[in-house]
């Protein structure tokens, strides 16, 4: 079934802590506004955050899993990070088809992670190549 | 000591199997290209790729412990994915400031992601708030 | 959409050893034919293998995420362990409604898993209680 | 030391949000109600729940580890999901000699789950083939 403009899809998780921990090891930011509770008492947030490529990665799971699904290849995103994400905030991540490229199987997707609070976390688009 | 433009920071890192297991466990990425060794040789990667947020997770590590390091806040972050990542692969995460503010604590950065053959896997550029 | 006898979901996945490792740690089954190299050659299968409730887990998803999907309530599972798993081997989880009860929203599922030689792994029978 | 009808034994565990997090990234069931606050508030169970097979891993942990213990082979097991398990419930899973097949090194064993107010959550029975 071909993708229309419009098309929406989403998926909704509660950030735990143990995403942050799992995280940090595997990208090795250990920055400690993520993993050092009193270093994020003392920063601009007040307390630990999420890494914001982890709350991108909802975003890649929609499109992975979901629209377009199984066999799209990632060609671009960009992400401006505009609130901070904290242990326990349950984020839903939405991906809706902008544009379609006429001459190739390519699609512009937006891309928006909102929070429990309706809040927008994370706004950007995706370039990716469809599943064939 | 203040950021200068061109100054540079790297870190690099194999990619493990391990690392994209767990990747697709917080995120919900289950693409079978990542986890399933024969829809994988049917793509047209022919074997297991790494999710492309997963490499970016190199380039988030560089900017939160090295440069800026540690209190900087991440405000965007383009990501153009050039190549595929596999299982094994080293990959060199590199950030270079190319533009700082002159009224704010704001800094541009070009952030490449290359692999063991020096082939360029993803490039793009942040945008961050420096440490105060 | 109401399910219907015969109707199939399945779900694919590449059995890694990180797989065996963290469910090792988060089951407390530390039995040495699924961690210890050695054991496992003197074992009748000459090398490790994977627990068969991680296998079982397969299912699990097909049920929780495919068919009959999100909201799902378990009541019960039947597990015959057919053939062992390996590190690598991968798996097929298939689900088929095969009873639904007419006064109640409960279904009979047929549960297999096979691996890549379509030899049968995993067979069994679940009943759920359905989505409302 | 052959076994003997009537023989008994356990292990306890708190199940945590990690184990709950690890076994939805090994398994890949992402069904919501384990991984999204929102989801399981709106679910019959109120708050999130631990995947039934997750809680099954312990009965399997006491079979490899315990009784009978390394070596053992596990043939069947059934599984009665009674109650819901949350995130904190201490498990108990106590694994008892029911049978024991005269001519092969064959037991059925009584397997149950119950959880910090004795409440039975899952039950069940195991045959294995018993270490040489």
């Amino acid at each position: 079934m071909p993708l229309s403009i419009g098309q929406q899809a989403s998926l909704r998780r509660t950030i735990s802590e143990t995403d942050i921990v799992l995280f940090a090891g595997i990208s090795g930011d250990t920055n400690p506004v993520h993993l050092d509770d009193l270093a994020a008492q003392d920063s601009p947030f007040g307390k630990r955050i999420a890494h914001g490529i982890l709350s991108a990665g909802l975003i890649s799971a929609v499109i992975g899993t979901r629209l377009p699904g199984p066999g799209t290849i990632y060609l671009n995103q960009t992400l401006a990070f505009r609130r901070p994400v904290y242990i326990g905030d349950t984020l839903t991540a939405t991906v809706e088809v902008q544009a379609l490229r006429p001459d190739k199987p390519i699609a512009t997707l937006r891309t928006v992670v909102t929070n429990q609070a309706a809040e927008v976390v994370i706004e950007g688009e995706a370039i990716v190549r469809l599943p064939s």
